[in-house]
């Protein structure tokens, strides 16, 4: 499987637009950790993919947390003496704190002050705030609608509601040869954010779109899910199955103007994290990688000492960094068409290393074989040798059953595509031969998971 | 224990004003490796913590070497033909080649002039010499003052005496929970030297009035000992108790102005190497870590290879580096009050983080324990979380049982008191338990052993 | 064994200018990898050192490879109209392409051009070509001499044979007080080509040369085979032997004015890695080491995971890396005798580090020894002590039976010289002993080859 060639047939503006085009769809969707807006957005992913999506009482315990009461809103406001709506949900779903409980009243300007959230620093945008564990409510506004403020009597309305219900998440797995697992994890629980959600999500799912139906070697289970109490929710309800993880991915943030951000996962030394730097280094695109810290996205729940799961996480811009985060700049001009293709892109070289990571054998490992009798070398002798014929000489070097093509182009400096190539050609050449990758349980042996441990010796 | 929140409560002038005011008790005392003076330092000692003095016979057998004669001396001059003292013992104790044999009699300047010593390059200032294990005679003194000799007879006279008799140190013990001990090493040989001497034994001896009688998880052996032979004449007593000290330290030349050196023990790797790596990061001094040499202090001795202790050297200006060193330069003016209150408050953070240096096991370890619920989290989500709960989340993604406080707060780069007091704020709210070391024999068990080798798969 | 010290008494130029006349001798005979330019040089070879010819018939399978026909030439021109030779095998060996088969006719300039092979950048030099595996024929000529060809009828005459014959290649073994084995390769396939191989075999004969005779650590073997096929032959011939190889070393292109370059072994932390970095930075020449690449010369045999023997190579410019390489400007006047000279030193230097490197044990490990009544120190306390002392400190407090000379002198920053000539003095004073290196079947035990694992823990 070769997904990145496939992607590559079509150019990155045809690609990212239709990546756009379905954010768009769902950016006016008001979504939170519970209620509706998560089903709409979840309906909107199963109409292209396989989605099992699973309801979870309020109420229930996962771990040290409790599954809250369901949110739903239908309409907020702030009304003026005159009746005029000076603060409409219907215009924006940020202008409310999220998770409001429901009001109807009035109050002067004094009595409504603490309700009311701004950015005094970019006084025309609007924050985006959350109160999901204390009850509450609130408004969030610009700083300049703020300023504009009258004294006077005011007409507030949160028309929502906090009840028993469900908390909803989606799953999608893609069944391969191996029960070994590939997590995919995003977070849907952020209203009309557009990098801080949307990006995340719409690339999860046209990935899952391009890898469904296909013959695969690992299992791919994307999850689509409310952010810090969804991953805890589906972990708790997971803990048998979630060793079957061999690699996993937090996808979030990845629409900006950026370079890359990749933050490894907790040991820093998992094949997921070697397999991402080598695809941000093949990729040509600027990029960084951070190591683990406990803060951030839900990696914090995969990475916690009780799982210690290979899970990382990408994103372009990191969070809290930008002055956009958290705010209504974080809309669908500030993610790019070619930006989303772009992430899509590393996404897929990075299945395309998992897929192929295998490690080989040469059969003729006594010197050289003699490849110029096969035609894979030059045959009168100049200078220098192409990179084909380099990679084709560190396989047959390195190809002692211990080093993955991962970790042969890792040391040899040459793309992974390139090595994978060589293999393919010294394969049909009967020069390779892969080792055996057979397991118990459908699972795969020490091949991958090996693989930290080999690269560190070699 | 918080011994450096404790020192906080004094000014650093008050404080190093204290020490300095001890330093100047004892420097007119004319100290060797042997002899009264010596014995006069440790009495000095032995009036503000307890101190077990020993005396070690003349001629007794220490490993390759053999305790010397006793050195005492009451006065030496050399006076000019008008029977002037031109150079005085009783002046300053540095005009005496240390350990110099009696001699009385008359000669010329030039028979004189082989014996004397002095500093061209620095010609105001009096060399310190010694010549303990081959007798000598001799006079050190200012180039200025040998250039002002005529020729002319001289009187030359030293009255000292070389005889058996014994060697003297003395030892401060105070027992902890455990019998695992803390070595504080320092030499107390040089005559009237402040820093290559009063600054470290001034220090130590705070440092151990301030631990007496406190309730400490590890035992403390303070030594104040006579440098090289001293260090080798207590090995060679304590051979089996030698395996008891887990951490030491050797102190000396810390009262002046420069930044901090640490040296490294042998092995590079030692809990007490990462200790005090972590303990200057946070003190927020100039600092510099040195790799492990044979040559320097007593760290020779502790770190030969029979031994092989974990003991590195704290010094602000390293031996042999400073013109000063070894002169009449080395004086009360020399060290500074607030240098040497500084120096104080570094071991007393060094403490701190050998008492509190523990493991601990999250005993919420599947996904994050909700922390807002018990009050330890923001409630309304905006960009940055502070320094507190970010320690709060590296300990409870790291408390494994692996990783120690100081592991923790190395991998965070937070400050180790703040690693700690995160600890401690969990423990209280039942989401940490420290892991027992309970060991056998009195010894605490693998918990701070560990540390090196579990940093570094960290 | 000091035989850098013994080359130190003639100076460079005297020892260079007698390498250089050795090169220069067989700098006419045309080479290939077979045929009798090949018996002739080892002949000359043969003349100084004792040599074991060895002769493979054509068609002997050797691995994935065959041994190809033997290939000799007499004569090769090509004649213009007036039947003046042009282009002539006479003047210039390198005017036929290398393995040419036999050809004999007139053709016009069009028919001729596709066998004619030039540098046209480099307009006045010839280039060196071969086709071994392919049958073919062709000339090498400057570019400006085939620029000057004109229409017309050419007579072509290259007067070679390609038959049934033998690949010959010679083997000088030096036995020692081991069978443990340092290998010493170079290839001598190149027709006139000065430094990329004379510089490599005259370098090689000198130093056997110098160690013949001699009471002997290890057993010396020096190949002086065709490259590539060469060394595969001998591999395949030699496959149980091949175990006995400790340290390996491919010398070539080492004539010219540039600084050295070393290729480490493939695992990059062999033995001879580290003893060629010490050598190298003992020699203070300039150099720098390069990593393990499985393109170069013989140690792409040595070191394909088959064998994975300690072999690296020792050269000052990198193939093809320069412009002369593979050209008619690799001349003798390319070659220069102090450089030679100088990597003769280096070579002779290596031996040192090899013959020398052992372990030894401090007799007197619990703290340090009294140097000074042993007179191994200085008396009167001065400021720094010397290196010579500073190097007995460090063999003293290193020297746990664990931690060879070559670490020593590593871990210290010294050279290997004053490590060894330390070891020496304190083994006279009884303070060292060696570590015992009885083997079983006369091979040195785990002291040399523990040496990598020792040092990175040291």
């Amino acid at each position: 499987m070769r997904l990145l060639k496939e992607l590559e047939q079509k150019t990155a503006m045809e690609l990212g637009e239709e990546l756009h085009r379905f954010a768009a769809n769902l950016s006016l969707i008001c979504r939170s950790i519970t209620g509706d807006g998560l089903r709409q957005t979840l309906a909107a992913i199963q109409s292209r993919i396989p989605l099992e999506i699973s309801e979870v009482p309020t109420g229930t315990q996962v771990f040290d947390w409790t599954v809250p009461k369901e949110w739903n809103i239908r309409d907020a406001y702030i009304k003026d003496a005159s009746g005029k709506r000076i603060v409409d949900f219907q215009t924006c779903n940020l202008h409310v704190l999220n998770y409001s409980t429901p009001i109807h009243t009035t109050m002067s300007l004094r009595e409504l002050w603490p309700r009311l959230f701004t950015i005094p620093e970019r006084p025309e945008w609007i924050p985006y705030r959350t109160s999901y564990y204390q009850e509450s409510w609130g408004f969030c506004l610009s700083h300049n609608q703020m300023q504009a403020l009258v004294e006077g009597e005011y007409e507030v309305c949160i028309d929502s509601t906090l009840t028993q219900g469900h908390l909803t998440y989606g799953e999608c797995y893609l069944a391969g040869r191996s029960t070994d697992e590939v997590l995919i994890s995003c977070h849907i629980c952020h209203p009309s954010l557009a990098n801080d959600n949307l990006s995340g999500l719409t690339v999860a799912t046209e990935l899952a779109e391009l890898l469904a139906g296909r013959d695969l070697r690992y299992s791919y289970r994307f999850l689509f899910i409310p952010g810090t109490i969804g991953a805890i929710t589906w972990l708790s309800r997971n803990c048998e199955n979630v060793r079957r993880i061999r690699h996993g991915l937090v996808l979030t943030g990845i629409g900006n103007e950026s370079g890359f951000h990749y933050k490894k996962s907790r040991s820093g030394n998992a094949e997921i994290d070697k397999a991402m730097a080598q695809v941000l280094r093949d990729s040509g695109a600027a990029y960084e990688l951070l190591e683990f810290s406990p803060y951030g996205y839900d990696e914090r729940q995969y990475c916690s000492p009780g799982f210690n799961l290979p899970v990382g996480c990408l994103m372009r811009t990191v969070w809290g960094t930008f002055p956009e985060y958290h705010t209504s700049a974080d809309n669908l001009d500030f993610i790019k068409p070619d930006r989303l293709a772009e992430s899509l892109r590393v996404c897929a070289s990075l299945v395309d290393v998992l897929e192929n990571n295998r490690r080989y054998r040469n059969l003729s490992p006594y010197c050289e074989p003699q490849l110029g009798k096969r035609g894979l070398y030059r045959s009168t002798g100049d200078q220098a040798i192409e990179a084909e014929i380099n990679a084709r000489l560190w396989l047959l070097n390195l190809s002692d059953g211990e080093h993955s093509l991962l970790a042969i182009a890792e040391r040899s400096g040459l793309s992974f595509e390139m090595i994978r190539d060589a293999a393919e050609v010294l394969r049909e050449n009967g020069l390779l031969a892969p080792v055996s990758e057979l397991g118990t349980n459908g699972s795969l042996d020490a091949a991958a998971g090996n693989i930290a441990e080999v690269t560190s010796r070699g």
